[in-house]
Protein backbone atom coordinates (compact mmCIF):
# COMPACT_ATOMS: atom_id res chain seq x y z
CA UNK A 1 0.00 0.00 0.00
CA UNK A 2 1.76 3.71 -0.72
CA UNK A 3 1.78 6.19 1.87
CA UNK A 4 -0.97 8.37 0.35
CA UNK A 5 -2.96 5.41 0.71
CA UNK A 6 -1.98 4.80 4.08
CA UNK A 7 -2.10 7.97 4.82
CA UNK A 8 -5.89 7.99 4.50
CA UNK A 9 -6.48 5.80 7.10
CA UNK A 10 -7.74 7.17 10.14
CA UNK A 11 -5.30 7.91 13.13
CA UNK A 12 -6.45 6.13 16.90
CA UNK A 13 -8.17 9.85 17.89
CA UNK A 14 -10.32 9.40 15.01
CA UNK A 15 -11.42 5.71 15.37
CA UNK A 16 -12.57 6.92 18.79
CA UNK A 17 -14.39 9.94 17.89
CA UNK A 18 -16.25 8.26 15.02
CA UNK A 19 -16.77 4.83 17.21
CA UNK A 20 -18.50 6.73 20.01
CA UNK A 21 -20.88 8.81 17.77
CA UNK A 22 -23.16 6.02 17.91
CA UNK A 23 -25.47 6.16 20.89
CA UNK A 24 -24.80 1.95 22.59
CA UNK A 25 -21.63 2.73 21.28
CA UNK A 26 -21.60 5.57 23.85
CA UNK A 27 -23.73 3.00 26.00
CA UNK A 28 -20.89 0.87 26.00
CA UNK A 29 -17.99 3.14 27.03
CA UNK A 30 -16.14 1.57 24.05
CA UNK A 31 -12.36 2.93 23.52
CA UNK A 32 -10.16 2.07 20.63
CA UNK A 33 -6.86 1.16 22.49
CA UNK A 34 -5.09 -0.11 19.28
CA UNK A 35 -5.23 0.03 15.49
CA UNK A 36 -3.27 -1.59 12.54
CA UNK A 37 -3.80 -2.47 9.12
CA UNK A 38 -6.68 -4.27 9.09
CA UNK A 39 -6.51 -5.06 12.61
CA UNK A 40 -8.03 -2.92 15.80
CA UNK A 41 -8.26 -3.79 19.54
CA UNK A 42 -11.20 -2.23 21.17
CA UNK A 43 -11.98 -1.95 25.07
CA UNK A 44 -14.98 -1.80 26.74
CA UNK A 45 -15.77 -1.61 30.47
CA UNK A 46 -17.95 -3.48 32.50
CA UNK A 47 -21.53 -1.67 33.98
CA UNK A 48 -24.46 -3.38 35.81
CA UNK A 49 -26.87 -3.21 32.94
CA UNK A 50 -25.08 -5.86 30.77
CA UNK A 51 -25.77 -8.89 33.20
CA UNK A 52 -28.12 -12.01 32.09
CA UNK A 53 -28.44 -13.38 35.64
CA UNK A 54 -28.50 -11.45 38.40
CA UNK A 55 -27.46 -14.56 40.52
CA UNK A 56 -24.44 -15.75 38.79
CA UNK A 57 -23.48 -12.47 37.39
CA UNK A 58 -22.72 -13.60 33.82
CA UNK A 59 -22.62 -10.86 31.03
CA UNK A 60 -25.27 -10.68 28.18
CA UNK A 61 -24.43 -12.91 25.24
CA UNK A 62 -25.90 -10.40 23.32
CA UNK A 63 -23.45 -7.67 24.83
CA UNK A 64 -20.73 -9.79 23.73
CA UNK A 65 -22.45 -10.34 20.26
CA UNK A 66 -22.63 -6.81 20.01
CA UNK A 67 -19.07 -6.68 20.55
CA UNK A 68 -18.00 -9.52 18.01
CA UNK A 69 -19.88 -7.34 15.34
CA UNK A 70 -18.65 -4.11 15.86
CA UNK A 71 -15.18 -4.60 16.79
CA UNK A 72 -15.05 -7.06 13.29
CA UNK A 73 -16.84 -4.14 11.27
CA UNK A 74 -14.32 -1.73 13.06
CA UNK A 75 -11.20 -3.62 11.32
CA UNK A 76 -12.83 -2.30 8.13
CA UNK A 77 -12.26 1.40 9.18
CA UNK A 78 -8.18 0.46 10.19
CA UNK A 79 -8.16 -0.66 5.78
CA UNK A 80 -7.76 1.51 2.68
CA UNK A 81 -11.96 1.18 2.98
CA UNK A 82 -11.07 3.51 6.13
CA UNK A 83 -14.61 3.30 7.96
CA UNK A 84 -16.96 0.12 9.03
CA UNK A 85 -20.10 -1.19 6.40
CA UNK A 86 -23.52 -3.20 6.78
CA UNK A 87 -23.37 -6.38 8.68
CA UNK A 88 -24.70 -9.05 6.19
CA UNK A 89 -24.84 -11.90 8.93
CA UNK A 90 -22.91 -12.71 11.84
CA UNK A 91 -21.59 -15.75 13.98
CA UNK A 92 -20.67 -16.10 17.68
CA UNK A 93 -19.00 -18.91 19.80
CA UNK A 94 -19.24 -18.92 23.14
CA UNK A 95 -16.45 -20.45 25.02
CA UNK A 96 -16.56 -19.14 28.33
CA UNK A 97 -18.88 -17.04 30.72
CA UNK A 98 -18.00 -13.33 31.16
CA UNK A 99 -17.81 -11.81 34.85
CA UNK A 100 -17.23 -8.15 35.96
CA UNK A 101 -14.10 -6.42 34.43
CA UNK A 102 -13.31 -4.89 31.54
CA UNK A 103 -13.26 -6.70 28.03
CA UNK A 104 -11.00 -6.68 25.54
CA UNK A 105 -11.83 -7.38 22.02
CA UNK A 106 -9.25 -7.94 18.56
CA UNK A 107 -10.96 -7.24 15.53
CA UNK A 108 -9.36 -8.21 12.00
CA UNK A 109 -10.20 -8.66 8.62
CA UNK A 110 -10.16 -12.11 7.28
CA UNK A 111 -10.78 -11.31 3.27
CA UNK A 112 -10.94 -8.12 1.85
CA UNK A 113 -13.10 -8.03 -1.27
CA UNK A 114 -15.22 -5.75 -3.47
CA UNK A 115 -18.74 -6.19 -2.92
CA UNK A 116 -18.51 -8.93 0.41
CA UNK A 117 -15.68 -9.21 3.27
CA UNK A 118 -15.46 -11.22 6.22
CA UNK A 119 -14.03 -10.28 8.98
CA UNK A 120 -13.51 -11.88 12.80
CA UNK A 121 -13.09 -11.04 16.37
CA UNK A 122 -12.08 -12.41 19.60
CA UNK A 123 -13.25 -11.01 22.94
CA UNK A 124 -11.02 -11.47 25.90
CA UNK A 125 -11.72 -11.12 29.80
CA UNK A 126 -8.95 -9.13 32.06
CA UNK A 127 -6.74 -12.53 32.31
CA UNK A 128 -6.76 -12.78 28.68
CA UNK A 129 -9.04 -15.96 29.02
CA UNK A 130 -11.01 -16.44 25.20
CA UNK A 131 -15.03 -15.56 26.16
CA UNK A 132 -16.42 -15.36 23.08
CA UNK A 133 -15.31 -14.91 19.30
CA UNK A 134 -16.94 -14.76 15.85
CA UNK A 135 -17.19 -13.92 12.31
CA UNK A 136 -19.23 -11.76 10.42
CA UNK A 137 -19.80 -10.52 6.44
CA UNK A 138 -20.09 -6.90 5.71
CA UNK A 139 -21.67 -5.65 2.68
CA UNK A 140 -18.42 -3.64 1.05
CA UNK A 141 -19.75 -2.04 -1.84
CA UNK A 142 -18.81 1.19 -2.23
CA UNK A 143 -20.41 2.21 -4.99
CA UNK B 1 -46.48 -34.80 26.51
CA UNK B 2 -48.90 -35.61 29.52
CA UNK B 3 -51.07 -33.09 31.67
CA UNK B 4 -48.79 -33.87 34.21
CA UNK B 5 -45.61 -32.09 32.33
CA UNK B 6 -47.75 -29.56 30.60
CA UNK B 7 -48.84 -28.18 33.36
CA UNK B 8 -45.09 -27.71 34.42
CA UNK B 9 -45.03 -25.61 31.75
CA UNK B 10 -44.57 -21.61 32.76
CA UNK B 11 -47.60 -18.52 32.56
CA UNK B 12 -46.92 -15.95 30.65
CA UNK B 13 -47.02 -13.70 34.16
CA UNK B 14 -44.31 -16.49 35.53
CA UNK B 15 -42.28 -16.35 31.77
CA UNK B 16 -42.68 -12.19 32.11
CA UNK B 17 -41.16 -12.54 35.60
CA UNK B 18 -38.31 -14.55 35.26
CA UNK B 19 -37.10 -12.90 31.77
CA UNK B 20 -37.31 -9.45 33.54
CA UNK B 21 -34.84 -10.41 36.17
CA UNK B 22 -31.78 -10.45 34.33
CA UNK B 23 -30.41 -6.80 34.21
CA UNK B 24 -30.29 -6.28 30.60
CA UNK B 25 -33.47 -7.70 29.79
CA UNK B 26 -35.25 -4.92 32.14
CA UNK B 27 -32.96 -2.00 30.50
CA UNK B 28 -34.65 -3.81 27.04
CA UNK B 29 -37.86 -3.31 28.55
CA UNK B 30 -38.80 -6.78 27.35
CA UNK B 31 -42.36 -8.29 27.77
CA UNK B 32 -43.53 -11.64 26.87
CA UNK B 33 -46.69 -12.02 24.92
CA UNK B 34 -47.40 -14.86 23.74
CA UNK B 35 -46.26 -18.21 24.64
CA UNK B 36 -47.16 -21.92 23.26
CA UNK B 37 -45.45 -24.96 23.13
CA UNK B 38 -41.91 -24.32 21.70
CA UNK B 39 -42.97 -20.83 20.54
CA UNK B 40 -43.01 -17.39 22.02
CA UNK B 41 -43.35 -14.09 21.20
CA UNK B 42 -41.28 -11.12 22.79
CA UNK B 43 -41.97 -7.24 22.47
CA UNK B 44 -38.69 -5.02 22.69
CA UNK B 45 -39.63 -1.24 22.79
CA UNK B 46 -37.41 0.90 21.40
CA UNK B 47 -34.38 3.96 23.29
CA UNK B 48 -32.53 6.19 21.71
CA UNK B 49 -29.74 4.26 23.39
CA UNK B 50 -30.05 1.38 21.06
CA UNK B 51 -29.15 3.49 18.23
CA UNK B 52 -25.64 2.64 16.44
CA UNK B 53 -26.17 5.67 13.59
CA UNK B 54 -26.86 9.09 15.06
CA UNK B 55 -27.92 10.39 11.25
CA UNK B 56 -29.72 7.61 10.22
CA UNK B 57 -31.48 6.38 13.28
CA UNK B 58 -30.88 2.63 12.82
CA UNK B 59 -30.53 0.24 15.81
CA UNK B 60 -27.42 -1.41 16.39
CA UNK B 61 -26.91 -4.89 15.16
CA UNK B 62 -26.02 -5.83 18.40
CA UNK B 63 -29.38 -5.17 19.69
CA UNK B 64 -30.94 -7.04 16.80
CA UNK B 65 -28.49 -9.94 17.85
CA UNK B 66 -29.36 -10.05 21.45
CA UNK B 67 -32.76 -10.23 20.44
CA UNK B 68 -32.48 -13.12 18.26
CA UNK B 69 -29.93 -14.99 20.78
CA UNK B 70 -32.37 -14.26 23.84
CA UNK B 71 -36.03 -15.24 22.24
CA UNK B 72 -34.42 -18.29 20.65
CA UNK B 73 -33.01 -19.20 24.02
CA UNK B 74 -36.55 -18.23 25.66
CA UNK B 75 -38.63 -20.69 23.27
CA UNK B 76 -36.95 -23.27 25.44
CA UNK B 77 -38.36 -21.95 28.43
CA UNK B 78 -41.91 -22.64 26.80
CA UNK B 79 -41.08 -26.68 26.27
CA UNK B 80 -41.25 -29.47 29.06
CA UNK B 81 -37.65 -28.19 29.70
CA UNK B 82 -39.05 -25.06 31.39
CA UNK B 83 -35.85 -22.46 31.23
CA UNK B 84 -33.53 -21.56 28.92
CA UNK B 85 -29.95 -22.79 28.41
CA UNK B 86 -26.57 -21.63 27.65
CA UNK B 87 -25.78 -20.60 23.90
CA UNK B 88 -23.15 -22.07 22.47
CA UNK B 89 -23.30 -19.98 19.31
CA UNK B 90 -25.63 -17.60 17.24
CA UNK B 91 -25.89 -17.13 13.79
CA UNK B 92 -27.91 -13.71 12.97
CA UNK B 93 -28.95 -12.50 9.33
CA UNK B 94 -29.41 -9.02 8.89
CA UNK B 95 -32.42 -8.05 6.59
CA UNK B 96 -33.06 -4.39 6.50
CA UNK B 97 -32.12 -1.72 8.81
CA UNK B 98 -34.25 -1.36 12.29
CA UNK B 99 -35.96 2.35 12.93
CA UNK B 100 -37.42 3.94 16.37
CA UNK B 101 -40.51 1.54 17.33
CA UNK B 102 -40.84 -1.28 19.42
CA UNK B 103 -39.84 -4.61 17.77
CA UNK B 104 -41.85 -8.11 17.85
CA UNK B 105 -39.76 -11.12 17.88
CA UNK B 106 -41.01 -14.62 17.41
CA UNK B 107 -38.77 -17.61 18.87
CA UNK B 108 -39.28 -21.20 18.16
CA UNK B 109 -37.49 -24.23 18.87
CA UNK B 110 -36.20 -25.96 15.69
CA UNK B 111 -35.16 -29.52 17.20
CA UNK B 112 -34.75 -29.83 21.26
CA UNK B 113 -31.98 -32.29 21.74
CA UNK B 114 -30.90 -34.03 25.23
CA UNK B 115 -27.87 -32.05 25.03
CA UNK B 116 -27.62 -29.32 22.09
CA UNK B 117 -31.08 -28.01 21.31
CA UNK B 118 -31.20 -25.59 17.96
CA UNK B 119 -33.74 -22.46 18.06
CA UNK B 120 -34.54 -19.88 16.02
CA UNK B 121 -36.24 -16.29 16.10
CA UNK B 122 -37.77 -13.84 13.90
CA UNK B 123 -37.29 -9.79 14.54
CA UNK B 124 -40.08 -7.82 13.18
CA UNK B 125 -40.81 -4.31 13.17
CA UNK B 126 -44.18 -2.59 14.08
CA UNK B 127 -45.46 -3.07 10.14
CA UNK B 128 -44.90 -6.44 9.99
CA UNK B 129 -41.81 -6.28 8.11
CA UNK B 130 -38.74 -8.95 8.73
CA UNK B 131 -35.90 -7.20 9.96
CA UNK B 132 -33.01 -9.93 11.68
CA UNK B 133 -33.79 -13.73 12.04
CA UNK B 134 -30.97 -16.46 12.91
CA UNK B 135 -30.39 -19.58 14.96
CA UNK B 136 -28.68 -20.42 18.16
CA UNK B 137 -27.36 -23.83 19.21
CA UNK B 138 -27.94 -23.67 23.39
CA UNK B 139 -26.34 -26.94 25.74
CA UNK B 140 -29.71 -28.25 27.07
CA UNK B 141 -27.78 -30.99 28.84
CA UNK B 142 -29.87 -31.23 32.29
CA UNK B 143 -27.49 -33.77 34.11
CA UNK C 1 -46.08 -11.09 -9.52
CA UNK C 2 -47.34 -10.62 -13.17
CA UNK C 3 -48.37 -13.60 -15.51
CA UNK C 4 -45.15 -12.66 -17.48
CA UNK C 5 -42.65 -12.57 -14.64
CA UNK C 6 -44.37 -15.90 -13.39
CA UNK C 7 -44.02 -17.14 -17.75
CA UNK C 8 -40.33 -17.06 -16.23
CA UNK C 9 -39.74 -19.06 -14.01
CA UNK C 10 -38.44 -22.69 -14.95
CA UNK C 11 -40.74 -25.97 -14.96
CA UNK C 12 -40.05 -28.55 -13.18
CA UNK C 13 -38.06 -30.43 -16.09
CA UNK C 14 -36.22 -26.92 -16.90
CA UNK C 15 -34.59 -26.99 -13.38
CA UNK C 16 -34.05 -30.57 -13.20
CA UNK C 17 -32.12 -30.15 -16.78
CA UNK C 18 -29.94 -27.03 -15.37
CA UNK C 19 -29.74 -28.88 -11.68
CA UNK C 20 -28.22 -31.76 -13.08
CA UNK C 21 -25.18 -29.76 -15.69
CA UNK C 22 -23.19 -29.52 -12.63
CA UNK C 23 -20.73 -32.68 -12.36
CA UNK C 24 -20.70 -32.76 -8.15
CA UNK C 25 -24.94 -32.37 -8.59
CA UNK C 26 -25.05 -35.76 -11.10
CA UNK C 27 -22.71 -37.62 -8.64
CA UNK C 28 -25.36 -37.17 -6.21
CA UNK C 29 -28.32 -38.12 -8.50
CA UNK C 30 -30.27 -35.16 -7.75
CA UNK C 31 -33.76 -34.53 -8.39
CA UNK C 32 -36.10 -31.79 -8.30
CA UNK C 33 -39.39 -32.85 -7.17
CA UNK C 34 -41.25 -30.07 -6.22
CA UNK C 35 -41.05 -26.04 -7.13
CA UNK C 36 -43.02 -23.13 -6.37
CA UNK C 37 -42.06 -19.44 -5.80
CA UNK C 38 -39.48 -19.50 -3.55
CA UNK C 39 -39.54 -23.16 -2.69
CA UNK C 40 -38.29 -25.89 -4.34
CA UNK C 41 -37.76 -29.41 -2.90
CA UNK C 42 -34.90 -31.87 -4.22
CA UNK C 43 -34.67 -35.95 -3.14
CA UNK C 44 -31.02 -36.97 -3.13
CA UNK C 45 -30.63 -41.01 -3.23
CA UNK C 46 -27.89 -42.41 -1.12
CA UNK C 47 -24.73 -44.10 -2.59
CA UNK C 48 -21.87 -45.68 -0.83
CA UNK C 49 -19.06 -43.29 -0.80
CA UNK C 50 -21.50 -40.54 1.04
CA UNK C 51 -20.46 -42.83 4.25
CA UNK C 52 -18.47 -41.02 6.61
CA UNK C 53 -18.12 -43.79 9.32
CA UNK C 54 -17.59 -47.17 7.82
CA UNK C 55 -19.31 -49.20 11.28
CA UNK C 56 -22.20 -46.73 12.29
CA UNK C 57 -23.11 -46.53 8.68
CA UNK C 58 -23.53 -42.96 8.74
CA UNK C 59 -23.38 -40.64 5.82
CA UNK C 60 -20.70 -37.73 5.73
CA UNK C 61 -21.52 -34.18 7.53
CA UNK C 62 -20.11 -32.46 4.26
CA UNK C 63 -23.01 -33.94 2.01
CA UNK C 64 -25.61 -32.76 4.21
CA UNK C 65 -24.01 -29.54 4.44
CA UNK C 66 -23.65 -29.78 0.38
CA UNK C 67 -27.33 -30.55 0.59
CA UNK C 68 -28.49 -27.43 2.02
CA UNK C 69 -26.66 -25.39 0.45
CA UNK C 70 -27.89 -26.29 -3.43
CA UNK C 71 -30.81 -26.52 -2.51
CA UNK C 72 -31.56 -22.89 -0.49
CA UNK C 73 -29.62 -21.76 -3.51
CA UNK C 74 -31.66 -23.52 -6.18
CA UNK C 75 -35.23 -21.82 -4.18
CA UNK C 76 -33.78 -18.38 -6.08
CA UNK C 77 -34.79 -20.13 -9.16
CA UNK C 78 -37.94 -20.12 -8.54
CA UNK C 79 -38.41 -16.65 -8.06
CA UNK C 80 -38.36 -14.14 -10.22
CA UNK C 81 -34.42 -14.17 -10.28
CA UNK C 82 -34.83 -17.49 -11.89
CA UNK C 83 -31.43 -18.84 -11.48
CA UNK C 84 -28.76 -19.92 -8.23
CA UNK C 85 -26.27 -17.35 -7.35
CA UNK C 86 -22.92 -17.40 -5.10
CA UNK C 87 -23.06 -18.64 -1.71
CA UNK C 88 -21.24 -15.74 0.22
CA UNK C 89 -21.46 -17.67 3.46
CA UNK C 90 -23.41 -20.97 4.91
CA UNK C 91 -24.15 -22.47 8.56
CA UNK C 92 -25.61 -25.91 9.15
CA UNK C 93 -27.03 -27.52 11.71
CA UNK C 94 -26.86 -31.37 12.31
CA UNK C 95 -29.98 -32.83 14.38
CA UNK C 96 -29.59 -36.60 13.58
CA UNK C 97 -27.20 -38.89 11.78
CA UNK C 98 -27.78 -39.86 8.05
CA UNK C 99 -28.48 -43.46 7.56
CA UNK C 100 -28.90 -45.09 4.31
CA UNK C 101 -31.86 -44.06 2.37
CA UNK C 102 -33.06 -40.96 -0.11
CA UNK C 103 -32.91 -37.98 1.53
CA UNK C 104 -35.24 -34.90 0.96
CA UNK C 105 -34.67 -31.41 1.04
CA UNK C 106 -36.78 -28.31 1.27
CA UNK C 107 -35.76 -24.91 0.01
CA UNK C 108 -37.17 -21.84 0.67
CA UNK C 109 -36.03 -18.38 0.75
CA UNK C 110 -36.07 -16.24 3.74
CA UNK C 111 -35.27 -12.70 2.43
CA UNK C 112 -34.68 -11.56 -1.18
CA UNK C 113 -32.64 -8.88 -1.62
CA UNK C 114 -31.24 -7.04 -4.43
CA UNK C 115 -27.46 -7.38 -2.96
CA UNK C 116 -27.84 -10.20 -1.18
CA UNK C 117 -30.36 -12.83 -0.23
CA UNK C 118 -31.35 -15.21 2.57
CA UNK C 119 -32.27 -18.82 2.15
CA UNK C 120 -32.83 -22.14 4.12
CA UNK C 121 -33.45 -25.68 3.69
CA UNK C 122 -34.14 -28.35 5.58
CA UNK C 123 -32.67 -32.38 4.99
CA UNK C 124 -35.15 -35.21 5.90
CA UNK C 125 -34.99 -38.52 5.86
CA UNK C 126 -37.60 -41.26 4.36
CA UNK C 127 -39.15 -41.37 7.93
CA UNK C 128 -40.03 -37.89 7.69
CA UNK C 129 -37.30 -37.23 10.39
CA UNK C 130 -35.11 -34.24 9.97
CA UNK C 131 -31.56 -34.86 9.82
CA UNK C 132 -30.15 -31.45 9.21
CA UNK C 133 -31.12 -27.63 8.35
CA UNK C 134 -29.37 -24.45 7.83
CA UNK C 135 -29.30 -21.20 5.76
CA UNK C 136 -27.08 -19.37 3.40
CA UNK C 137 -26.20 -15.65 2.09
CA UNK C 138 -26.58 -16.03 -1.32
CA UNK C 139 -24.65 -12.92 -3.92
CA UNK C 140 -28.16 -12.15 -5.83
CA UNK C 141 -26.35 -8.80 -7.08
CA UNK C 142 -27.78 -9.02 -10.82
CA UNK C 143 -26.00 -5.73 -12.14
CA UNK D 1 0.99 -32.32 28.90
CA UNK D 2 2.74 -34.81 30.13
CA UNK D 3 4.94 -37.18 28.16
CA UNK D 4 2.05 -40.28 28.66
CA UNK D 5 -0.56 -37.80 27.58
CA UNK D 6 1.24 -36.64 24.15
CA UNK D 7 2.34 -40.51 23.36
CA UNK D 8 -1.54 -40.90 22.82
CA UNK D 9 -1.51 -38.71 20.35
CA UNK D 10 -1.78 -40.56 16.75
CA UNK D 11 1.27 -40.30 14.61
CA UNK D 12 0.89 -38.79 10.84
CA UNK D 13 0.56 -42.32 9.61
CA UNK D 14 -1.99 -43.56 12.19
CA UNK D 15 -4.00 -40.02 10.80
CA UNK D 16 -4.23 -41.43 7.31
CA UNK D 17 -4.65 -45.01 8.18
CA UNK D 18 -7.83 -43.43 10.31
CA UNK D 19 -8.70 -40.05 8.46
CA UNK D 20 -8.96 -42.89 5.26
CA UNK D 21 -11.53 -45.11 6.41
CA UNK D 22 -14.24 -42.97 5.82
CA UNK D 23 -15.65 -44.13 2.48
CA UNK D 24 -16.46 -40.15 1.24
CA UNK D 25 -12.64 -39.23 2.71
CA UNK D 26 -11.19 -42.22 0.43
CA UNK D 27 -13.53 -40.57 -2.45
CA UNK D 28 -12.21 -37.07 -1.73
CA UNK D 29 -8.15 -38.71 -1.89
CA UNK D 30 -7.38 -37.12 1.33
CA UNK D 31 -4.28 -36.93 3.00
CA UNK D 32 -2.79 -35.94 6.33
CA UNK D 33 0.92 -34.09 5.67
CA UNK D 34 1.32 -32.09 9.06
CA UNK D 35 -0.14 -32.87 12.71
CA UNK D 36 0.87 -30.86 15.79
CA UNK D 37 -1.03 -29.97 19.39
CA UNK D 38 -4.49 -28.72 17.91
CA UNK D 39 -3.44 -28.54 14.43
CA UNK D 40 -3.71 -30.56 11.56
CA UNK D 41 -2.78 -30.18 7.37
CA UNK D 42 -4.66 -32.03 4.89
CA UNK D 43 -4.48 -31.56 1.54
CA UNK D 44 -7.02 -32.95 -1.41
CA UNK D 45 -6.41 -33.54 -4.72
CA UNK D 46 -9.10 -32.48 -7.75
CA UNK D 47 -11.24 -34.32 -9.24
CA UNK D 48 -13.67 -33.88 -11.71
CA UNK D 49 -16.68 -34.97 -9.87
CA UNK D 50 -16.39 -31.91 -7.70
CA UNK D 51 -17.39 -29.41 -10.31
CA UNK D 52 -20.77 -27.30 -9.70
CA UNK D 53 -20.53 -25.19 -13.04
CA UNK D 54 -19.12 -27.01 -16.11
CA UNK D 55 -18.51 -23.80 -17.78
CA UNK D 56 -16.68 -22.08 -15.41
CA UNK D 57 -15.00 -24.93 -13.67
CA UNK D 58 -15.59 -24.13 -10.04
CA UNK D 59 -15.33 -26.81 -7.23
CA UNK D 60 -19.01 -26.86 -5.81
CA UNK D 61 -19.34 -25.11 -2.55
CA UNK D 62 -20.05 -28.50 -0.81
CA UNK D 63 -16.93 -29.74 -1.78
CA UNK D 64 -15.21 -27.06 0.29
CA UNK D 65 -17.92 -26.79 3.21
CA UNK D 66 -16.93 -30.51 3.48
CA UNK D 67 -13.08 -29.65 3.85
CA UNK D 68 -13.83 -26.87 6.57
CA UNK D 69 -16.40 -29.59 8.42
CA UNK D 70 -13.57 -32.53 8.22
CA UNK D 71 -10.53 -31.17 8.75
CA UNK D 72 -11.79 -28.65 11.69
CA UNK D 73 -13.42 -31.61 13.13
CA UNK D 74 -9.43 -33.86 12.89
CA UNK D 75 -7.21 -31.11 14.38
CA UNK D 76 -9.42 -33.00 17.59
CA UNK D 77 -7.47 -35.93 16.63
CA UNK D 78 -4.23 -34.37 17.26
CA UNK D 79 -4.73 -32.92 21.02
CA UNK D 80 -5.13 -35.56 23.94
CA UNK D 81 -8.75 -36.07 22.70
CA UNK D 82 -7.38 -38.58 20.13
CA UNK D 83 -10.38 -38.38 17.79
CA UNK D 84 -12.67 -36.33 15.68
CA UNK D 85 -16.08 -36.04 17.27
CA UNK D 86 -19.86 -35.23 15.89
CA UNK D 87 -20.50 -31.65 14.04
CA UNK D 88 -22.93 -29.71 16.11
CA UNK D 89 -22.79 -27.33 13.36
CA UNK D 90 -20.93 -25.36 11.49
CA UNK D 91 -20.02 -22.23 8.92
CA UNK D 92 -18.52 -21.68 6.09
CA UNK D 93 -17.11 -18.22 4.34
CA UNK D 94 -16.60 -18.51 0.55
CA UNK D 95 -13.85 -15.72 0.13
CA UNK D 96 -12.58 -17.24 -3.85
CA UNK D 97 -13.80 -19.66 -6.71
CA UNK D 98 -11.80 -23.18 -6.54
CA UNK D 99 -10.35 -24.14 -9.69
CA UNK D 100 -8.90 -27.38 -10.67
CA UNK D 101 -5.67 -28.25 -8.00
CA UNK D 102 -4.92 -29.47 -5.20
CA UNK D 103 -6.70 -27.89 -2.00
CA UNK D 104 -4.29 -27.61 1.05
CA UNK D 105 -6.71 -27.27 4.13
CA UNK D 106 -5.52 -25.85 7.85
CA UNK D 107 -7.30 -26.98 10.68
CA UNK D 108 -7.00 -25.58 13.63
CA UNK D 109 -8.67 -26.04 17.37
CA UNK D 110 -9.80 -22.48 18.51
CA UNK D 111 -11.22 -23.80 22.36
CA UNK D 112 -11.33 -27.03 23.57
CA UNK D 113 -13.96 -27.46 26.12
CA UNK D 114 -15.45 -30.34 28.08
CA UNK D 115 -18.94 -30.55 26.45
CA UNK D 116 -18.25 -28.85 22.90
CA UNK D 117 -15.25 -27.34 21.16
CA UNK D 118 -14.63 -25.15 18.79
CA UNK D 119 -12.40 -25.75 15.32
CA UNK D 120 -11.95 -24.11 12.14
CA UNK D 121 -10.05 -24.45 9.42
CA UNK D 122 -8.95 -22.30 6.19
CA UNK D 123 -8.82 -23.92 2.67
CA UNK D 124 -6.26 -22.57 0.01
CA UNK D 125 -5.57 -23.51 -2.97
CA UNK D 126 -2.29 -23.89 -5.13
CA UNK D 127 -1.23 -20.90 -5.23
CA UNK D 128 -1.79 -20.50 -1.32
CA UNK D 129 -4.62 -18.40 -2.09
CA UNK D 130 -7.52 -18.15 0.81
CA UNK D 131 -10.74 -20.11 -0.89
CA UNK D 132 -12.86 -20.75 1.93
CA UNK D 133 -12.46 -20.32 6.12
CA UNK D 134 -14.84 -21.39 8.74
CA UNK D 135 -15.76 -23.12 11.59
CA UNK D 136 -17.49 -25.85 13.73
CA UNK D 137 -19.13 -26.95 17.15
CA UNK D 138 -17.98 -30.65 17.70
CA UNK D 139 -19.88 -32.51 20.67
CA UNK D 140 -16.77 -33.52 22.49
CA UNK D 141 -18.12 -35.23 25.52
CA UNK D 142 -16.38 -38.14 26.17
CA UNK D 143 -18.74 -39.48 29.29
Amino acid sequence: MSETEAAERPSLATLNERITRGPFHRWLGLSVVEAGDGEIVVECPWREEMVVNPDAGYTHGGILATLVDLVADWALATTKLGRPFPTVDLRVDYHRPAMKGTLKVRGKVVRLGSTFSTCEAYVEDADGKLIASGRGTYATTTK
